[in-house]
């Protein structure tokens, strides 16, 4: 009897410390909770700074066609979890898009540094697609938000040359797939998505500072 | 004359330091001159680990989508040159793959950590682009360097669940689209990209280490 009570005390001390291994996983930065879909894909939003714009290819017969994007979707303390882009024709992402704007974008939660010593493959490190369209911003007081959200985020993009005509784009998201546990991806639809505004903002505003 | 000859030693003091800094750049651990565009392509293969592959969608009515995918070229000390994946049908990038096989993985020297402050959209902080297709593995023999590629640079897919049915990959490498510096894509074929087999090697030992 002795013995077991001692195994009992081991496994008792290994659930303690498994519990505050787990508590110290859910007092990284931000991080929302797994369950929270909208929060957790609005958090790999606002968290990373570039991404992977995929295109219908022009200079590779229709191929899908993924290139690197810094995107913004708000300015510190104003995150609105529509990716905003600042994209030249010379480039072929956005002659691409002139062509076909359905496009997809793609996060990993790796860059943000909280997926430990997980593999990017893993569920448990999150990923996420935006499928859907992006379009040229055609008024000047989104082109201006547009600008407040890229500039405060890439300040280099003030400075690069114009004569490569670069213009404002914002993503239009259609369709979600978002991965940030086992079994698949999660249930997440485009209204669930903006419409935690609040809480992702609240988050995001914990992770800029 | 006595003010001009302090500019003059102000001046050759600055270039100096100029030419240090510019020293120190090119000690990055590994980082090729921009002007090897092979050698620039095969490092951003092998130093990263995962990437960005973008399918026709199968779930998505033909819109490009792109996925986080976990890759490897090569054992440590053994780049290939040619991403290999391990990928289940579960997932929809592989299931996209088994109708059609064209596709693209995306790269960025972000994650290598070479960026420094540059942007991630700034064409000196360099991207890749591989087009072709990715075929499952038919051979005993391929199949176990692709297990021996893969399991060495991540280490947990040893373990992931048999029931899944992870099958090896391999990318047919057809187009390289590469920036690493101002003035547009690079020029580089694939044949070049292998022939320089030697000299990624030897890079890529120094990174692994």
């Amino acid at each position: 009897m002795m013995h077991t009570g001692w195994v009992g005390m081991g496994l008792l001390l290994l659930l303690l410390l498994l519990g505050a291994a787990a508590e110290a996983a859910l007092l990284l930065p931000g991080r929302p909770d797994r369950n929270d879909f909208a929060g957790m894909a609005r958090w790999l939003v606002s968290g990373n700074s570039w991404g992977v714009l995929s295109t219908v290819s022009v200079h590779l017969q229709g191929m899908p066609f993924g290139n690197i994007a810094s995107f913004s979707d708000g300015p510190p303390g104003n995150s609105t979890g529509t990716p905003y882009f600042y994209l030249t024709k010379l480039d072929p992402t956005a002659y691409d898009l002139s062509k076909n704007p359905r496009c997809s974008l793609s996060l990993s939660e790796e860059p943000l540094g909280t997926c430990g010593n997980k593999d990017a493959e893993n569920p448990s490190c999150a990923k996420l697609t935006l499928s859907g369209q992006v379009e040229e911003i055609q008024t000047d007081k989104e082109r201006g938000f547009a600008a407040e959200a890229l500039f405060s985020k890439h300040p280099e993009m003030r400075s690069w040359p114009a004569h490569h005509n670069f213009r404002f784009y914002k993503f239009i998201i259609e369709d979600i797939f978002l991965i940030d546990w086992f079994g698949g991806p999660k249930p997440l639809t485009v209204s669930d998505y903006y419409w935690n505004n609040h809480i992702s903002t609240f988050l995001l505003d914990g992770l800029a500072q």
